[in-house]
């Protein structure tokens, strides 16, 4: 097995698989969206409301963008606020509030209360616990199931008043590829919390980003869920087109409940005259509806789909039995569980053959993964013909590194 | 008086000089920025330092942008985070991390103390007034004179440790217009604080906003002074080109010293993957450089000049003795001080016609002007076409209202 390993380390390989980044060819489908010329601006740059989308206005976003993310998130386009480039940030954003200012008028800021803890189903996406831990939220970690986190355990923990909230990626979830099951989206919106204002960041980063035609998961919507179960407020719902257009200018919006929205939107303009409206309009002019959207997210899954499908099938003859991993239908990541222990090892011996791959841990708050086991793969960076070259290393590192943990 | 004012209010005017916009003709000038085939981008949308700008990455800017800025703040590159189309918001940034993490590792989160004040120079900008309040941080008013704020009354104030910082425009100041005397920027700079985790919020908003090629303020490079005061931390400094290019769709920057920008360039990464770099790229390839942004300034001058001007010669015509007003040599305000206790009721004749001006009382906390008499009035918005014929409406409610109040 080291003679392989020593193969690969020989051929000075380089690969970055550390995070989930689309590949140029992702990024080249829409490039047509910034030339002016192929009729993006027809009209002089006016919005459907008559604001000069150049100019300052429309703070809470472009009426064309509100409906196009009201498709996406599910909720009427009243109840959407367009953003700028990143959801992440609008997420940060809402955290800040709710520290500061309290969730809702006449709330305590969550600032000035002696704790305040979130849930963090695992494994998760490193940058929200990366956020929370930095805001002195208190993580914690609830294990991912098939169909969410573990529903009973959560049940009991927003018994206490401290629990303020749960953060998710709950469709084609980052790291483990799965999805909140219509129970569990019941049952969030549902449940019974201590904290009046609990709220659920439901980060809805993959929710057109599927990688079949026709084997597809579908997500409840959470907002139709919270309305009936008498919590309207309860959750805010994020989405990007990060990964639709382009990951470092993309538009991102949220949605929630009219007094949500509402809140956000007064405290919004403590924070900014307007978002890019410019760059709204370019993606509303390029993709103006969920259909072509859903007829772009298309392309870019020819564009993904094999990558998934081959590592998919490395695992499967090379792995068989050493490990488990996950199997997802959309989303960005593919997880790979080793035998206890092994995840740190596996990684540092992909990186020392010139992989990167995300440090073990990271899907974990504070980074620790208590069980040394889950390696987030993020296969979508490099291009095909480079991943098929170097795939073969990863299995490899898992048996070198199960050896030395557990002997042969 | 009475006579005339009906004429205008008989027109059925209708102008908007509440906020400090640019006109469509300002836009018009930064369109050719939006043309990929006008050359903006002409090598496969990679940054200086090889970064995709369309994909994640350079979190705190791309190296030509931080170059740009460089130039326009008066910092080394590195010295520079430049973010997304808000200035605005960069300061909201700075503001909620040092209530939520403290301005430095180690230093209290300001939102932990009891109380957190700001020296807040009068007449100023709503904006930050109404962000200082909504962030719950208390506002203390000082007056500005010529030269910048009454500085033996700063240097009085900064000896409560309960004040941390002062907020300010301290070029073409808005509302006033006035620029900070060297004086004043070096005793800024030197000045003994108790806090010392002071912060000086200086929003260079109009750093090359020139009305005049040969007549213009200069502004003492403020990071400079901090530097041989022996705080060099003191200064957070902040520019965009809401008003060079897009209002809606520019480029915002903070510099400030090493430490200052390391400690937001790491809490930053809690917030965000990336700001838009396509919209940075965008910018450096259309201004390259200083001498770029000056040429194009130019531009603008041009068209705002005539509207500045205009209206100083009817207030000369039509004024002379009643109220004074500022005489900018750039920036966005002309600031017309009335007699005590009439600019509420001149704004509401205005209104009344037509003509909306910013409310009386927004250049003061919590839009109290203690002599009900500052009116900012915002002349780049509509045409001078439209602006000109209606102008004369402002002097006529003027008198009624100095009328009404001291009679005749």
């Amino acid at each position: 097995m080291w003679q392989r390993y020593n193969q690969f380390k020989e051929r000075g390989l380089k690969l970055d698989m550390s995070r989930g980044k689309p590949e140029k060819a992702q990024l080249d489908l829409s490039v047509p969206m910034l030339r002016i010329d192929d009729g993006w601006i027809d009209d002089d740059f006016i919005s459907e409301d008559g604001i000069d989308v150049r100019n300052y206005g429309d703070p809470t976003g472009i009426p064309e963008a509100k409906r196009l993310f009201s498709e996406l998130l599910g909720v009427p386009a009243g109840q959407i606020i367009v953003g700028g480039n990143s959801s992440i940030n609008m997420i940060h954003d809402t955290l800040t509030r709710a520290l500061l200012c309290g969730p809702m008028e006449g709330d305590t800021p969550w600032a000035k209360l002696p704790r305040v803890k979130f849930i963090c189903p695992v494994p998760g996406y490193d940058w929200h616990f990366h956020m929370c831990e930095t805001l002195g939220i208190e993580m914690i970690p609830v294990e991912l199931e098939p169909g969410g986190p573990d529903m009973d355990k959560v049940e009991q923990l927003v018994k206490d008043p401290a629990v303020k909230g749960l953060i998710c990626v709950p469709m084609y979830s980052n790291a483990s590829g799965i999805t909140f099951s219509d129970e569990t989206v019941m049952r969030l919106a549902s449940m019974k919390t201590s904290a009046p204002d609990f709220r659920i960041v439901w980060d809805n980063a993959y929710c057109v980003h599927h990688l079949y035609e026709n084997d597809r998961d579908s997500l409840m919507n959470i907002y139709d869920a919270c309305v009936a179960g008498g919590n309207p407020d309860r959750v805010l719902m994020f989405t990007s087109t990060s990964k639709v257009t382009f990951a470092g200018g993309g538009v991102a919006a949220m949605g929630a409940s009219p007094a949500n929205i509402a809140r956000h939107g007064a405290l919004l303009t403590c924070q900014l005259v307007c978002y890019d409206k410019l760059n709204q309009l370019r993606h509303v002019r390029f993709l103006p509806d969920k259909a072509a959207v859903e007829a772009h997210m298309a392309k870019h899954a020819e564009i993904m789909r094999p990558k998934f499908e081959f590592i998919l099938d490395v695992f499967e003859k090379e792995l068989s039995g050493t490990g488990t991993w996950s199997q997802p239908k959309g989303g960005y990541f593919i997880c790979y569980y080793a035998p206890e222990g092994c995840a740190r090892r596996i990684v540092e011996l992909c990186r020392d053959a010139g992989v990167t791959l995300t440090p073990a841990g990271s899907p974990y708050p504070h980074g620790i993964d208590p069980k040394d086991s889950t390696i987030r793969i993020a296969p979508t960076y490099p291009p095909f013909s480079e991943l098929r070259l170097v795939i073969e290393l990863f299995p490899v590192a898992v048996k070198i590194a199960v050896a030395e943990k557990y002997g042969n």
